[in-house]
């Protein structure tokens, strides 16, 4: 794998402009809020002024078995990663319906699932191993798979903007995924395990005992790594999150704005800041998850959620929730009339 | 006016079938937060699991001006509630592009702007008069024009229902309307106006000041008809709040669900409730302004916000933004695939 270029800033001098912009149209000055930091921002990846309505947002799930489950961490068994994908190819799952009605499409990307094969040619042609280990126990990867997945998530990224995407979501499916995203989080910020594990998809308290302590196995071998984020992905996170953590990287690198999605993408995307210092800028944290060390992640890397929901579900369904509050934004800036536009008064009273 | 009718409850019986098809779903139980829940109080209003998608979405802009602008409560002069309505009525507004966005339509009804004339017959064709009166000096409206008023706002509901609408917003516009909102939420929630006089639409610290005094002095007044709803309209409200109030109340009768808006709305709202008790249960609260007032009024009406972005616009904004997120909740419970339909397995490993 090749190091990250240097990553370079949303363009300051629109976000100048698009701010001015916002001060002519017909609302009271700073009356749409957060929509108006989220149009500037929009403008500012954009270099555009009004800035353009996203006309092709695209979720990629990052699909990826982990060998912890074996000790027990989640509420479902292994196999529904790929029975999930499969959903996910016919239509039927969460993040299907909320791209649709939010106007992005859904590509699987199977970087580790555990099955004898992919669903298809497609869906495979970035699977770097077939699962990724019992960090409890042993390494999620070698030294050559994480650099392959870390490739895999940027070549990914490069298909999609240069296909002509201009908004991407990162999402993730994988049974057991929680524990290396919490591991990776707690590693990067130095918390203690159990302030910041969650019930995942809904494990009972045997088992989040259980997690607890594979994530603290996990972080005993990690000990050595902490502020290589490259190791910390071999270690004790996994294929597909070593997918996203490209992809989210290799977004920035390509001036491409980004809404973040739940704790798995978030332990992505904390360990792609450490990996390429200055990514986050061209990302926006589309919710904030139930998880304790979504929060955690978040406040490190200095992101306010668009939506509180109580969600979490993962595979890119907050961040696609909140890109219909991304869409307003844009579209405020880009439409609104002005004040002299449509002859309204523009000053108070003396 | 007559007298509102006994409200319906939304149908629990849907409701409960709406939770138990949630828990079919290919996702972690509850792991989509609030849209589960939203998604089960659409289907409980529409009486129909799964619920359908909104082809109707309406947002009514009530319009009107205050004599209380002359206390210099407001950061922008009145001339700018006529100019808004128009603006309104060429699409220049942000709730034009919000609706636009969010997949509904808009109609602006001049209850009282202070204009010669209404922008056009349809637009002035629910006009109760000229201006609501100086709340600070004088009663808003007489008794013959609340009633009137609050007709008007249940024609324009039975107008948009009787055509089809399956979900309606409220959003205000007339400059000083926090005002008398701000009033009434103090009226019926016994705060003192210090602790809930907000800034509107930017007003400096000496017109906060007057504006203050301006809520005193009206609370004086009105203060041998706290309990009275109709009352509180007509001494310390306007023509806009009174049909704003007719208009939610009428909503509910109607079994027509209802996203509200900010401090405007609200203060309509908590007033509604009083005149309509149970009418609370067909409303969600769209988003939260700044207002301090309107958090007020959302904790006595049990209704927590949807999203939460700093907004403080009115004309229907905030509700806007958040219909795409109810779009989200009905879509998922609409649409997505079954444990069984999909093959994917559903319980946890022994």
């Amino acid at each position: 794998m090749s190091a990250f270029a240097s990553i370079p800033a949303p363009d300051a001098e629109v976000a100048a402009a698009a701010r001015a912009r916002q001060a002519t149209l017909t609302k009271p000055p700073g009356s749409l809020g957060r929509l108006e930091d989220l149009s500037v921002w929009v403008a500012s990846c954009q270099e555009a002024c009004p800035p353009r309505q996203f006309e092709r947002a695209r979720v990629v799930v990052f699909a990826g078995d982990h060998g912890v489950t074996a000790a027990g961490v989640s509420a479902f068994p292994a196999e529904v990663t790929a029975q999930m994908v499969a959903n996910f190819d016919a239509g039927g799952a969460a993040i299907n319906v909320l791209a649709e009605l939010a106007g992005a499409g859904v590509r699987v990307v199977d970087v580790a699932v555990d099955s004898d094969s992919p669903l298809s040619p497609a869906i495979g042609a970035h699977r770097v191993r077939r699962g990724s280990g019992n960090i409890a126990v042993e390494d999620a990867l070698t030294a050559e798979e994480v650099d392959a997945a870390i490739q895999a998530g940027r070549d990914v990224a490069d298909e999609e903007v240069d296909a002509g995407a201009d908004l991407l979501i990162a999402g993730d499916m994988g049974i057991g995924n929680t524990t290396p995203a919490t591991t990776l989080i707690a590693a990067l910020t130095d918390a203690e395990p159990v302030a910041v594990v969650g019930r995942g998809t809904g494990v009972d308290d045997a088992g989040w005992a259980r997690k607890t302590a594979a994530i603290r196995d996990a972080l005993f071998r990690a000990r050595p790594s902490m502020t290589d984020p490259v190791a910390l992905l071999r270690i004790c996170g996994g294929a597909d999150l070593a997918a996203m953590a490209g992809f989210l990287a290799q977004a920035a690198t390509r001036r491409t704005p980004v809404l973040l999605d739940g704790v798995v993408v978030g332990a992505a995307a904390l360990t792609a800041e450490r990996m390429a210092p200055g990514a986050r800028l061209w990302w926006q944290a589309g919710h904030r998850s139930t998880e304790p060390a979504h929060t955690l992640a978040l406040q490190r890397l200095g992101l306010e959620p668009i939506v509180d929901l109580g969600m979490r579900l993962g595979e890119g369904t907050g961040a696609t929730v909140a890109l219909s509050v991304l869409r307003a934004a844009v579209g405020t800036l880009a439409s609104m009339a002005t004040f002299s536009e449509a002859a309204v008064s523009d000053r108070a009273e003396p």
